[in-house]
C-alpha cells in the first residue's frame, strides 16, 4: 500500500516465488490489485504465502556472477529500482549476497530484507512478524485441549507437538494460557536443551500424582544430548514417526494408561482465522518502513524490532546491515528463560511472549467461510521504454 | 438459562462426567453460576464439555436394577422431576432405559434425550448440535491448507485426515471451500465406501496431471473391502500410523516426491474460537425446547432438527420417541451423496452442508486469549427437606 500510493514509485511488481521469479521472469503487476483498504484487509488476513516462496539461495558472487548479471538486466528492463525482499533467514542471504553484489557494480538499485518468519528465529530483531499470529493460534489451541482434555473421568496424558526443528520458540508459545488461570501445560520441552527420556517419563510420572489430566508440550525438532532426534526421519520402509507419537509410545510401554499426542502441523502457520492484531499492525509498520527506508537511500539492510518494555508494550523499528542479522545464526530460544529443570518456562519467558500476541483481527466472511485474497500471478512483460526507475 | 428462568423449577444440578455423576452423587448445584447472559455467552463459546463427558452405560434394568434404583432415590433426595440427558447415540441409549425403567415404577420423573455430538452420525435428526461448528472448523482449515499448499512451485501432494470412526460427515464437510471458488480439495475419501489402495493411486495421479498442488481428504475410518482399517490401531511394538501417514508412505513408494499428510485431530472439536453461529443458535433452540418440553410432561423422548429445505435454510425442532433414534444405529453418510468415482461428493452434500456453517459468533478475550468458562463442579448434598419438585 505504501508503495502503490508514493508518488515516486511508479509500478509495484511481485516475484513470484521469490527471486526464483525474477530470474525466471515469472513477474506479476500488483500496482492494480491492491486498490482498496478492503482489498489490502483481505491480503493481511489471508494465509499461506500471497507471493509464494522458494529454497533458492544465490550463489556466492565470487563463485558464479551469471544470475547476478541476469538479474540486473531484469531490473533493468523492468526499472525496478528498490528490491524488497520478505522471509527469514534464507532471504536475508539473498538480500545480503544481492546488495553488495550491486554495490560492487555501482547499481542503483536499493535492496532491503523484511523479515517475516513463524519461527521467529531471525536474530538481530526481537522477533519476527507472523510469529506473534502463530503463537496466538499455539496458545489458544493449547487452551482448547486442556479444556478437552478435562472433560474425562480418568487419568490421561495429552502430548501436542509444535513445530520449530531448530529453536523452541513456537513451542514456548504454549505456556501462554498459564498466564489466564490454567495450570497446564505441565510440561514444557524445547529443542534448545538435550532431551533425555529417562527424565520425561519421570517428570510425567510425578505431575500424574497432582494432576488428573496432564498436558504435555514438546518441539518437533527434540535431539537427545548425542544430537540425534528423538523422531527420526525415517524409521524404516519408509515409514516414520512424529516425536508425539515417539513419546506416546513411550509413555504406554512404561507408564500405560491413556496418551495421546496431537500434531498442530501446518495449522499453526496458516491459521487467517486467528491472528495477532499486535502482530498484523507490526508486520504493517515494517512494510511502510521499509518502503520508506528504500526511497530515502538504503540499501543492504534489514528492518528489525527492538524492545524498549514489555509493560507498557513498546517497540521501535530499526534499519540494521543485513550482516549483523546474517552472523549471529539462527537465535534460539534464551535458555536462562528455561527452567533449571529444562521442563517449564520462567516468568521472563511469559513477559516476552503475552504482548505479541494481543488483539484479536476481524475478518471478512461470506455465507461462514473466510474470504482469501489471491494475486493473478500472470507474469507482465517489461515497459516498452524505460522511464522513471520505479 | 431457560430452567433457571423457569418459575417452576428451583434448582438447576449438573452431574459431572454424565450419569455417572449422578450415580456417584458427583452433582452440582449450576442454578447460581449461570447469572448473566455474559456468562451463558462464555459457556456457549467454550470448547470441551464443561459437565465433563464418560462412557458408561446402564445396563439393561431386566439384569439388573441396582442401579436404576439407587438413581431414582438419588433423584428424589434432590428433588429432581426432570432429568434432561445431553449427548450422543450412547446418551440416548440411558435415555430409553432411564425412561423405560421409571414409567414401569410409575415414577413422576420426566426424562429427554438433548442430542450433541460432531460426528453427526444420530438417526432421527438431520444433524447435531455441534455438527455445524466442526464442519466449520473443517472447512476453513482445509481452505487454510490449500493456501499454504499453493505457496510452493513444486508439485505436492497434501492428505488431510479428518475424524470419524464410522461416518463421513466431518469429511464430507472439508468439500465446502469448493462452493467458494477452490478447485480443491480435488479428492475426498469417506468411511462409508470401501476404500481401494490401487484406486487412490490412480486418481492421485490422474489430479497430479491437472494440478500443481494436490489436496486430498480422507476419513480415519477408511476401510478395505475386507473390512479391516486402512490405518490399523496397532502396527507392532506399540506402533501406529495414522492413515494420512499409510497413505502418504503409499505415494511416496509408487509415486515419489513431495507428499505430507495433517491430522487435524482433536482440534475439530474442540475449536471454541471457531464456532458456526447457526450450530449455536440452534443448540440455544434446542436446549430451551428441551425444557418446555420436559415441563409440559414428555418424557422417553429426544429433540430433533427437521430440515424443511436447504435455501432458505427452515428447521423445524420436533420431539420424537427415543426408540425411533435408536433403532435405526448410526446414521452414515448418504451413498447418493457421493460420486460414482467414489472420491468425490455431489452439489447436494453441499447444499445440506452450508447452512450449518453460517455465521461467525463472536467470543470474549482478554490480553489476546478466549476467555473460557468452567462450572465450579463441587459435589452439593441434597436439600435438607423435600420442597417442590424441581
Amino acid at each position: 500500500m505504501e508503495a502503490i500510493r508514493s508518488p515516486e514509485i511508479d509500478k509495484v511488481y511481485g516475484g513470484a516465488n521469490g527471486i526464483y521469479g525474477i530470474i525466471s521472469q515469472q513477474i506479476a503487476d500488483l500496482s492494480g490489485q491492491v486498490r482498496t483498504t478492503e482489498d489490502f484487509k483481505l491480503l493481511e488476513t489471508t494465509p499461506g504465502m500471497a507471493l509464494g516462496s522458494c529454497r533458492f539461495k544465490l550463489p556466492p558472487a565470487e563463485n558464479d556472477t551469471k544470475v547476478y548479471e541476469k538479474l540486473v538486466k531484469i531490473f533493468h528492463s523492468y526499472n525496478i529500482g528498490y528490491f524488497l525482499y520478505i522471509g527469514g533467514s534464507n532471504s536475508m542471504d539473498t538480500v545480503w549476497k544481492l546488495s553488495r553484489y550491486l554495490k560492487d557494480k555501482e547499481e542503483d538499485i536499493k535492496v532491503l530484507g523484511v523479515p517475516k518468519s513463524v519461527d521467529n528465529d531471525l536474530s538481530g530483531t526481537d522477533h519476527t512478524p507472523g510469529f506473534g499470529s502463530a503463537a496466538k493460534f499455539i496458545a489458544t489451541s493449547t487452551e482448547e485441549i486442556i479444556r478437552d482434555s478435562e472433560a474425562y473421568p480418568i487419568s490421561s496424558v495429552t502430548i501436542i507437538e509444535v513445530m520449530g526443528k531448530e529453536s523452541g520458540w513456537l513451542t514456548a508459545a504454549s505456556i501462554l494460557p498459564r498466564h489466564f488461570g490454567e495450570n497446564a501445560p505441565h510440561l514444557v520441552y524445547l529443542p534448545e536443551v538435550p532431551f533425555s527420556m529417562g527424565q520425561f517419563i519421570n517428570d510425567v510420572q510425578e505431575t500424574m500424582k497432582k494432576e488428573r489430566a496432564v498436558v504435555v508440550v514438546v518441539s518437533e525438532g527434540l535431539k537427545f544430548s548425542d544430537g540425534s532426534y528423538v523422531a527420526q526421519p525415517s524409521d524404516g520402509a519408509g515409514g516414520y514417526s512424529s516425536v508425539g507419537q515417539v513419546l506416546e509410545r513411550a509413555l504406554v510401554s512404561t507408564i500405560g494408561g491413556k496418551v495421546r499426542s496431537v500434531v498442530l502441523n501446518v495449522l499453526q502457520r496458516c491459521s487467517g482465522h486467528l491472528l495477532s492484531a499486535a502482530d498484523i499492525t507490526e508486520a504493517r509498520r515494517l512494510g511502510t518502513y521499509a518502503v520508506r527506508d528504500a526511497l530515502a537511500g538504503e540499501t543492504g539492510k534489514v528492518l528489525v524490532f527492538s524492545r524498549v518494555s514489555d509493560s507498557p508494550y513498546l517497540i521501535n523499528i530499526e534499519t540494521v546491515p543485513v550482516e549483523q542479522v546474517l552472523s549471529a545464526g539462527i537465535k534460539g530460544f534464551p535458555l536462562e528463560w528455561i527452567s533449571p529443570e529444562n521442563n517449564d518456562l520462567t516468568q521472563k519467558a511469559l513477559d516476552y511472549l503475552l504482548p505479541l500476541i494481543d488483539g484479536e483481527v476481524e475478518y471478512s466472511c461470506k455465507a461462514g467461510m473466510p474470504v482469501h485474497f489471491r494475486f493473478d500471478l500472470t507474469p507482465c512483460p517489461p515497459p516498452e521504454k524505460a522511464g522513471l526507475e520505479g
